[in-house]
């Protein structure tokens, strides 16, 4: 299972046994059963998390009890609450279990150790976490240029599988719409 | 003049005079003038660029003429196309000195060059664009969550340095409302 996590440093950095070894010793293993919470709000934040199997949600309640949804992660994602790991500050999302989960955990700690005596997962985590910087560029650009409409066809396009293992009302509250807005969408 | 990118590294990695003398030497230094285009749609981008002295913006123009502005960057921030920059396709922004701009240059190839040869400035880089993103991911939350005098009172409390350098026209360009909602708000 954790070669899932090989595949995916090797899409980026060159790795032996001995160094993929060395890497994974620097991570933990968890399972978490759908609806159950990875981190909560209000908590303070311990892990990055990698997903080896299932599905996450990153998710922001209001006073008045409405859900937006900053991220998903499935397969091969990284997830966590990041202000909140980086700074130790309280947690400010909910990350949950969307289906039962299957995740390799490294501490804030260790993903620090791990970059300073391996040069090549430094580079690694700078090259992925500027994919990621482009990647919310285009989604905070869409928020403001595109409409509903657009917005949902490209998530549809873009990320075809979520659409099959995210309820409705979820992909409404990662759109910023109501779900009877996006019934209207989908109908179209 | 180049000490504010010293200061600038050296809030995430210590530096000897001959470490930031190397680091220097991958950079090339520009100036600009007011209105000038430092990115154009559509053509090549072959830089990063750190903010010595002077105000940029990174703008989207729609078909019908609208503008989008994605980012400003004044004195020790960085601005690109990173999307452009990364993946070398033509660039979908321009990036316009609002105010005459003393930039310095570094191209993928030299970030790429440095990184390699001198650890710290990975970490450096690792850090830096953490940050952005988690400044990123703020943003979009703004935008899908709070109205727009929520997210004009954020900027303002953020960047108020910001509201006496920038056009209002500008302002509301990046809080994606019209010139006229602003007013409203501004008089608020």
């Amino acid at each position: 299972m954790s070669q899932l996590l090989r595949k995916h440093l090797e899409e980026i950095i060159p790795l032996t046994n001995a160094e993929f070894a060395y890497i994974l010793s620097f991570f933990t293993e968890r399972k978490f059963r759908k609806h159950q919470f990875v981190v909560q709000t209000g908590n303070s934040v311990n892990h990055d998390f990698f997903v080896l199997e299932g599905l996450l949600k990153a998710a922001y309640l209001t006073e008045s009890g409405k859900e937006y949804i900053l991220q998903f992660a499935m397969e091969n994602w990284w997830i966590s609450d990041y202000d909140a790991l980086k700074n130790h500050t309280p947690a400010a999302s909910d990350i949950v279990c969307i289906e039962d989960t299957h995740v390799l955990c490294l501490t804030a700690e260790n993903k620090q150790k791990l970059c300073a005596e391996f040069q090549p997962m430094e580079h690694f985590f700078r090259i992925k976490t500027g994919t990621g910087f482009i990647a919310l560029q285009k989604r905070l650009l869409s928020f403001m240029m595109q409409d509903t409409q657009a917005r949902y066809q490209q998530l549809f396009e873009t990320y075809p599988s979520l659409f099959k293992r995210v309820p409705k009302s979820m992909i409404a509250a990662y759109l910023g719409v109501s779900r009877e807005t996006l019934s209207r969408l989908s109908a179209g």
